[in-house]
């Protein structure tokens, strides 16, 4: 099978490297081009600036997109499907963005878009969510889904140090990005939450204003000294709960008591669980990012298409509706405002120079969160688990 | 497609309700056959208690195993096989035993063998070990992959009591069975590890004397008690490692530190690792036993039929060797008798009651600890963390 890699970064390289080594069912897959940069001079012969020379090949059969952003990857992913080639990224951005469009257009040619490594890195999320609700509805996600921020918080647990100290060391160890808010600001989560929930109910959702976002950039020492002192581990999660016809979807930061897996799950490391009715609780845990757990998940698409072994059909026909308030948590907050008035329905109790709501309208918090932090931009707030062994149900 | 289901007990029951719910995919399957024991009467009008008209039914296409036991379960997958039937099986035992039989008629009639269902119930373990072997040598698997001792562990952890009043709290409750030998002693987990070993090394082996198994029968409160004070928790695991041409695989009570995914799987939860050299460390928990998350996983296995979805093949020609000393490993062993003589080449260490040994090979710590157990036989051991994480790498 012919393979053409756009990007030839991290995961590119990667992917090329498992080729290479062409192990068991890897020996039949030949990377045939790898798309550099204009005029950047080619290292090997497979190497060509011209997306059409890759384009316009009639033995190529997939396509490889691991350029990150939104264009030119989703002009070059949409060419690639009309030129009847398979397409295979690892751009979460891009496909949050796009699925829909992808998807119509890969059917409409009759190939494949698949996009195992975009949500957890090498964890086989995509395909166990999909596995699960070819027997389940799926009425629960929740997942790390952010190795960044997940090093960021352990190692603030770890240390006691500043979220600034333990920023710039994950920069310096090429785990955060200079600009980092996508990995701070829960953007990046929003991503690949959007994602899952686009499998897990059948509808298109992208990362708009309708889904409440709020980041760890305000967390302090001092915050993940208290919740340490509760015996709770703040952890950056994307949630999704479905019921009857509603379903919701969050990103905040969320305390687990120290007996979940949640609490324990280190360093950049990847959670993702799933519920469905049959099946129950589901966790999977792995490398959510790096060259070759990535570059693996990239693997596994391309053996899927090659082993004709076709992925979950999405339509996005299903009559499921967001609703903002459909699930309630316990949160707490801390602000250099006194806001116990603005929470005044929802049972506001100070603990020490904490406020602690209580069930709360998710929507609803994060809309009043957003009046806080515009007289307080250093204000955090976190959800408390319910009961014993993690946040709201 | 037509499904006889053999067996209507827990999982058989199981089966037969997923089905009938008839959701998303499953609306294809048809349940044609339940075979229930002879001169029972029979409730539905697919029941019979005779094999031989289900064999003989030209329009089953798979037969569902949910006996247990080795016979006639043996028999009756052999002549489903040979009357070209797929056949799908939750029954570890006679899978462990004989594998490489199965597979081979399988083969040599065109049809399938599946058992997604035998090793951690509704936890997609045997797809993702399969999928991870596509492009990774596996070289460590290792599982919680018992429910019902995780329980009898975790319930000693939380309460205090005894191993024999947990215990018959387990029976009460169904969890365990009125001889719990299979569980507490470590076979359920040897006949899992060695489907799991079977898979990822492609070789065949038994739950012979060739497997060091130890198991949790002679726990005492005041054990759990003592590691709790050093911040530990034992788990009983099954374990395999392999490098280079060998391998080792070994069933025992290990230690693990507070903060690992092993320590906090708490209930009667399973958690399944294995690590590959692209993927890291990949990790699943989820229900390990119970009605529906075990029939769940047989129905992925009939899906898998249904839509073509083949499974990895088995030739079971590596030459890969076992190997007892391949992996050496600290062990804490409590006995009435002075034992320090016979480990004292691993630097033995006095420990309150307890004797640490050091970097002993994990087969001559089960040798000699089946001499310390001839002259006290309520003498226990658990492997010790290498370094902060776990047990031996």
């Amino acid at each position: 099978m012919n393979i053409a890699i756009l990007g030839f970064g991290t995961v590119g390289t990667g992917v090329y490297k498992i080729i290479e080594k062409a192990k068991r069912q890897t020996q039949n897959l030949h990377v045939k081009h790898i798309l550099i940069r204009k005029n950047k001079k080619p290292d090997l012969p497979e190497m060509t600036d011209d997306i059409d020379e890759i384009l316009n090949d009639k033995d190529l059969d997939v396509v490889v997109e691991v350029l990150g952003g939104i264009e030119p990857a989703h002009q070059y992913i949409l060419a690639a499907l009309k030129h009847k080639k398979h397409v295979i990224t690892a751009n979460k951005a891009v496909i949050a963005r796009y699925m829909d469009e992808f998807t119509k257009i890969a059917a409409d040619n009759g190939v494949k878009f698949y996009f195992e490594s975009s949500v957890g890195g090498g964890i086989p999320w995509i395909q166990g969510l999909e596995r699960a609700l070819r027997v389940d509805d799926v009425n629960k996600i929740q997942g790390i889904f952010n190795g960044t921020s997940n090093f960021i918080l352990d190692q603030m647990k770890k240390t006691g140090k500043s979220f600034n100290d333990v920023l710039l060391q994950a920069q310096q160890l090429g785990y955060a990005e200079a600009d980092p808010s996508a990995d701070i600001d829960g953007l990046d989560v929003a991503n690949k939450l959007c994602i899952s929930v686009d499998i897990a109910y059948d509808i298109f959702v992208k990362p708009t204003d309708e889904l409440p976002i709020f980041g760890i950039r305000n967390i302090t020492g001092d915050d993940i000294a208290y919740f340490n002192q509760k015996g709770l581990t703040v952890k950056l999660m994307g949630k999704s709960h479905q019921r009857g016809n509603e379903f919701d979807y969050v990103v905040e930061p969320t305390l687990y008591h120290g007996d979940t897996l949640e609490a324990n799950t280190t360093d950049n490391y990847n959670l993702i669980s799933l519920h469905g009715e049959t099946i129950g609780n589901l966790k999977f845990m792995g490398q959510g990012a790096g060259q070759l757990p990535t570059a693996n998940a990239v693997i596994q698409d391309i053996l899927d298409i090659f082993q004709h072994k076709e992925h979950l059909k999405r339509e996005f026909m299903s009559n499921l509706k967001y609703r903002s308030d459909l699930t309630r948590s316990n949160y707490i907050v801390r602000s250099e405002i006194d806001c116990s008035k603005m929470f005044a329905k929802f049972d506001p109790c100070v603990r020490g120079d904490y406020l602690v709501i209580h069930q709360i309208p998710i929507g609803e918090m994060h809309r009043l969160m957003r009046q806080v932090l515009k007289q307080d931009g250093t204000a955090f707030m976190a959800s408390l688990p319910d009961r014993k062994g993690g946040a709201a149900q």
